[in-house]
């Protein structure tokens, strides 16, 4: 995709390896805080990769030494009409704020939707929606530069796209995630690493995290598609459901992905000790 | 509320700090042990300051350098004929202890359901029912002096007035959650703090814990209780349900939450460096 | 029962003390890997254990110095007809493949299913399957010459008899989870441990794990049989589902329970400090 | 309880049968118009028959020829704080209705959850809120004078305290519960017969239909409370769940009323072609 | 919107009164059966509608006098790539067509998934996807003219957009709902109405049961958007959650709707015996 | 297979059409009441069928004139040491009895788990038990002569193996549901076939529904295998799960049933105008 013609101004999406894609948030200049556009774009990426056949596997990281996300965009928030409440009826203006918070929530599950596994690499300021786009990744790795918030407390409200319904289920410390997201307090890269936020702590800054990141991608993209998008599937829908209505999705499941190439391929190849290689998904 | 006046006797209830109320277990002399007088006041006293707008936070701690709590009052139980089972017909004897346990269920879930965050400060002596306590405060802070212990199995029971319910979900580690209430065996706070059972261990024993407990809480005091309570609500309920579920009823409770005017006074009060005032909830 | 009448040929079922049952898998000159029927007398044998009033604590380990499991018996599945594919209709070859894998699965979970707790000890080569079974026992301990892998990527296909949907469960660490799953790469007995996948971390190789899970199951055998059964059916219950279902549940089973003499004798001996002993269950 | 020390004073209970409680809806000047008083002794007296080891089965009817309930007191509303907002904070504003909603309908929910079987007998006016508290009776029975109405869209808003959670879960057909909750229009007692939502059409008007409530509720009083209140418990149950979930649970609940003599009794009954009498449960 | 911009070219949008959104499938000569482009503009009409504010309440029927709908256009079908396997590979075929299930799912979905109530009115052939269609709607209404059938299994397929995960829980009568799904028989409208399938029977054909729908439209186009909206939102959520889960997102839910004019122009106008009349959501 | 070798004594499996078991309940002696040894039988010959690929559709009846079943053989019962409680200790005696009613609802459960279709056929006496088998059938056809009762409320216990955990989800009006189970009372076919817990109704006594019965499984028998039996799975778990969740499972489900050959024989056949038939499965 030529970047003349690219649907997005706010992000940059590139494919830097076979197979992987990277989505860069670009708004360095305003700390890559979303404003409603980006909102909107970071949707429509994440839609457009989850059905796109030359991606297995994705990496997102933010533009500039500086944050990952500051997080909400304030000032265009204030600029909006549905958040700041120019409806006089308490009942139609909740019915739009509703409307609203339930598209950026949107937004925001779109990543975790995607079919292919998404590698978040983080680095300096993550606040607030920082946590929530966070939380929607498979794995999580985050530079030594990186100092974390759930700051919506700080801004008068409870966190709404994401974090309070994802934290206390990837991360098993609930006292602490209690802590964090009542306090809003910062928290350091290593408390994140010691608590099970992140899976990796990466020495440096941006670039050193997104090196890392693009290692694990290029891991990820040699597999079997259809073995690694069904692993994603699964571990998300074990999460959510009891050992037994998992059991029985995942049969069904694999009753169907065992017929196909991959598995006889990597059985091959594994024999023969070779590296397969293998169709797109 | 004149300590003349107070419904509480094996309880303390006091007002430390503007917004935040204390709990002090004061049965120092039978190492504060449950005896069915002090489950009916524990179960009250959370639902009073919960429905209380003078309070904003609650801290729970116990008096006596010894114990925190040594579980059930073994003597008073011993007296008690729904538990000892002087009703011979099997069913009836079964109907009238499932009505106490259910009864007691009420009286510590209470504390859960208790609107305002709850900060736990455990020292010494923490056993049975200390980590049935336990587990329904939002955050748990332990002294050095403290040691654990899910005592119930030595009892020739399994725990049934939350533990085995709630541990499993906030704790990470399930072979290690499953190893001290199997075993029923002792464990230190620092195993307590490794594990994630609690996220702050204060050196010391129980006035180090609570002055920790009391500086939290004077930070949650200071912040919205809009902010505060939807946190704690949104959290829970994110526990319990699928990211979806969670998702569609943070979109309505924020609908309504987000037209407060907590969130334009901290929002105002973030542009301008200024320390925000909120009013009673 | 004598060895002359087992009806395990890759299994040893022995009872090394009272009330303990230790099922060893053993097929060491294949590194302990799982043909056809090694899955049906693994159910048969914790189906059994399961209903034996003599057992009330199981300990699962494997022959040979090398290998817990090296998982699925390559070769033993490439000669089955059902996962090779004989069949040329795509739905019945699929049928087929389903009530395998549901076949697989109940035999696995046949394990978790075991009234009485389980304790796995794992050393040497884990992989695969190793870790769908260890994810069904109730406490985990490794050797130090232990290593892990969530092989099935590598083999084209995703996990389906059990780690999917029981991981996420039992460790906290979400961006770890999907990272050993995802990747399929070895993970260190430290790595385990620091994650919490493991509760004990045992120097040495095979002898020194199982002595320590023997000595574990010693404590858990002297125990009341109605208090450790309990908690075990109380804390799967609490894993997978809200706690007020888990407290409803909870009342009525102890309801009965509380009945026995085993509270009764515990209560009793704690008062005399004396070691009861207990009857069947 | 004589009448003289009654706590009710918008309601009547009575026990004009061995085992039976009569709750009487009794403001008839108002049509029986719920107030906030009459709410809150609602609640309370199904909460004291429920415990009421005297009441095997309550019948509710209300007093006055010309309605069961014509619903929500307006009046009483208008003068209502919490209702009409004082408050001028819009978050303050809902949380105060929040709270005020939550307990109208633990009023209403506590004749779901009364321990005996509950037994409705309607005539007249039965509007809105009449129909919230039909659905919380286990066996609904109507007069042919009696007109229906789920009336809450006619006063500008959606039914809050249970018809809408609990309609869909009574009446098979959909369609037509749509049709009247979105529509407010009246149905008659042919068509709530015809649908399913009442069991029984009685000719006549309250008395008649009370006669024949009471006639059924002697056939209750007489049987086994272990069996009757078990039942209800488990319909209820099975309402809420699935099979193998209400299984379960079933195989608990009965592991120990088998336990009692009312079984031996009833099967001896049966065998020796008498008729039981039971103990109080 | 005028028609030389219609989006729909298969379908088509009228506005025939007030707040009333009038959708007609429109491709009369193929006995209105769904092509891939249909489909496509059925998700994106009901989509359009469910935001338009100038919309309260929407019906859909079916061009022509023979059918409301023959079900899926089998020619266009077998011209379908994904639908017929042009791939080898058994699990990327798989994959083709979830994919495929899933988009004509969520088109069907977007008419449930309108905010706004709709009415279904359906007359002579309405064959396999149109029970599906049916299924979505909140009223059923049906002309004497029309047959039924649940045609999936004739064509060796079980339905899979729909009808087998909404039957279940709109029609009380399960072995009826197994029988015609199992049989694929046709069943008269009849017994469609005796079973609760459809809540209004209308003598005649299209003309009189549009008739019909179109005055139960304008009934619900008058009455306040924030109550019709709310009851259908509140009745959705009642049918597939338990009561306690449903009754605590009601309250929520209207500690907001209440804070609305709505409430207050219902309940004054009521009180002076006047026609109230509402803004628009 | 021979009867010489049946492994069945008081059932009879016979195969009387193509494709169709039939399955008799033989005790006409004992008015088919269950004996231990017959629950056992029940259960076995249930997961044959379910295994067995030259059986589609299975019709269950009863022997002798008089009976379906009666339910429970009472005798057999009071000579069995687990339900008349030979152990003494209360905790002791609710383990067995709870493993006996776990063991009986597997039986009972094994019918609604048959993966063919089930059409019990029904007549005479049908108590008790007679309705807990009856609820998971798949289509429930009674004769005119059927009289049906929840008997267990008259035995002093509430029905533990499945008809107050089905009862509720397959017929629709819930006041009718409880009506018949607290009060035990017969009730006719007449009523149930109103009420909709028999879906026909057939004049005559055992020889006439069964005839009606037969009719019904040849239908099924001739259709797709692949179609018929994943409709059965669909609909039973869109019985039990919410609309979002059964629409996944059914996408995955069918993205390999619709691979198979039988949706491109019965389509073509469609076309051609001819009766497929179909690979056994």
């Amino acid at each position: 995709m030529s970047s003349t013609t690219s649907p997005y101004k706010l992000l940059k999406l590139t494919h830097p390896a076979p197979y992987v894609a990277h989505i860069l948030i670009n708004r360095p200049a305003k700390l890559n805080a979303f404003s409603y556009d980006l909102w909107i774009e970071f949707g429509a990426v994440f839609r457009a990769v989850s059905k796109d056949p030359e991606v297995r596997v994705v990496v997102l990281s933010a533009a500039g030494d500086r944050a990952f996300t500051a997080g909400l965009d304030i000032k265009d928030s204030s600029d909006d009409d549905v958040l700041t409440g120019s409806q006089e009826d308490g009942a139609r203006f909740a019915w739009a704020l509703r409307e609203r918070i339930l598209l950026y929530q949107d937004c925001v599950s779109a990543m975790e939707e995607c079919a292919k596994p998404v590698i978040c690499a983080m680095h300096g300021i993550c606040f607030g929606l920082a946590i929530d786009i966070a939380c929607c990744a498979d794995i999580r790795l985050a530079a030594s530069t990186a100092t974390f918030s759930v700051k919506e407390v700080d801004i008068g409200m409870a966190a709404d796209v994401g974090t309070l319904a994802r934290l206390p289920k990837i991360v098993g410390n609930h006292s602490w995630v209690n802590d964090i997201c009542l306090t809003a307090r910062d928290f350091s890269v290593q408390e994140a690493f010691a608590q099970g936020f992140i899976s990796r702590l990466v020495e440096g800054n941006r670039e050193e995290v997104l090196k890392e990141a693009m290692a694990l991608a290029g891991v990820l993209a040699e597999k079997s598609p259809v073995a690694v998008q069904g692993t994603k599937e699964l571990l998300q829908y074990g999460r959510e459901h009891t050992v037994k209505e998992a059991l029985k999705y995942t049969a069904v499941w694999n009753s169907v992905a065992l017929q196909g190439d991959d598995f006889k391929k990597a059985l091959g190849a594994r024999v023969m000790r070779q590296k397969p290689t293998f169709e797109k998904l």
